[in-house]
Formats: C-alpha cells, structure tokens, sequence
C-alpha cells in the first residue's frame, strides 16, 4: 500500500498562542484554521512543503487531545498517512493485527473520512489514516 | 524561510524490530539504515512520499534517544526541517530568542549539516534543522 505523509500534528494548549509563536519565531505562515467537531479539536494547518504541521488545540475538557494534554503536555501527538482508500486500509490493518481506535472511518477536517490506529501497535506512535475527499 | 518537511523521527528501542513492524503491519518499505555517530544512533529511513519517516535507535546508553525513552518510552522524537542555509536558519532562530541545541551546525545522516532547536521554545516540538549536501 502506498502512503503519503499528509501532516504532523502537534498537540496545543492555546492555539492562538502556539500559531502566533510557530509564525513569529520560527517563521511559519499559517494556511488555514478549521473546527473539527468529531475531535473536539480546533486545528491549525501550516504547509511545509507539501506535508503539513497542524496545531491541535482541545475544544472540550473530554477531547482526546485534552486528555493527551494532561498526561504528556505540549508535544508532537500524532503522524497522518493519506491513503487513495481508508477501507481498504483498515482492512489490512485489521489483518495485520494493529489495534484500532475507530473500526469504521469517522468524518475529519477539510471534508475527510480518518482513522486512528492505537499507539501501542507501533511502538507509541498514534497514526491516523486520511481518505480525501475526491475533486470533482 | 522556506522550510520543507524532511522526516519525522520515532525513538525506537529495538531497531531491527520496529523496521520490521513497520514493514510487516503497515506495508512500508525501508529504504536505508545509517549509523550517525555523533547522535550516537543507528536510523531507518521509509518514504512517505517525499517526506520520510525516520526511526532512531540508541547505540549507546548516554545518547539523547536513550534518555528521552528512559523519560517517556518510545514514539514521536522530533520533526526536521530542511532549509537552505542552516547558518541563516540558525541566525535567525537565535534573533527569534529560541533555546538552541546546537549552537552551530553538526554533522547529520547522508553527509548533512544538523543542529536542533530546544522543545521549550516551541510547545514540546523538538525541531532538527538540516541542511543537506550540494549535488554536485
């Protein structure tokens, strides 16, 4: 199966704060700023050449970013792979013995259908699964 | 500046294991293994179109990969950006009062120039800077 690398997420605190200092010291340009409400996240997206660094800030006390947060603190959280087909690949996933977090995909930002497959399959690295929405 | 995603790195403990994980239960494919000896670390590259996806393991008990897993166990490490100018990058970084790593670049894998920016100075993200070597 072919992956892409379609971002890196960051989990935030304050998300105005972080975009603000992620723009100013290290002089990034921030593209897009969207609510996701199946995460009870608010993201940040900033384009790094094609792959992209999003800033995911909590929306509610009970998100899975805030739970993250409380636990670890600020830091990188989670990779994200786009695949050209996400039941296809939590199918194999699935055969392959990765424990996942969703077993059927859930809606993401930008009109998306994602997945997460639980850390502790490889080797504590939480990776979501993208599909995106096909251009018409 | 223009940055471009280079890699995420993984702090792994085992590498031959995880290369295989990764292979076997994600279907990537590893690309080249290198030892970096002033990280004191053994790493396997897998591209993620265009992108990659680094894993770095220890090959000495005093390196930064087996004190951050002695802190936090394995998973995501830090992102790296390529720039074009590392001595710029660095310049600017330090203008922008974030804590450097390395004051001046050191020597990375593939022949590279690196130099890492602190976590404190940037929400938790360890960012490498890296600059690589001209094709002549």
């Amino acid at each position: 199966m072919a992956f892409k690398l379609d971002h890196v997420a960051v989990a935030i605190r304050d998300l105005d704060l972080a975009v603000d200092s992620f723009e100013k010291k290290l002089g990034l340009t921030c593209e897009r700023v969207e609510v996701v409400p199946t995460e009870k996240a608010k993201v940040a997206f900033f384009d790094l050449g094609g792959a992209h660094l999003e800033l995911v800030a909590s929306t509610d006390a009970s998100s899975s970013i805030a739970r993250s947060i409380e636990k670890r603190g600020e830091g990188l959280h989670h990779i994200c792979l786009e695949v050209e087909n996400i039941d296809s690949a939590l199918a194999l996933a699935k055969v392959a013995g990765l424990p996942l977090v969703n077993e059927t995909p859930v809606p993401g930002a930008g009109g998306s259908r994602v997945a997460f497959i639980h850390p502790k399959g490889l080797h504590g690295v939480l990776i979501e699964l993208v599909e995106k929405p096909r251009k018409t």
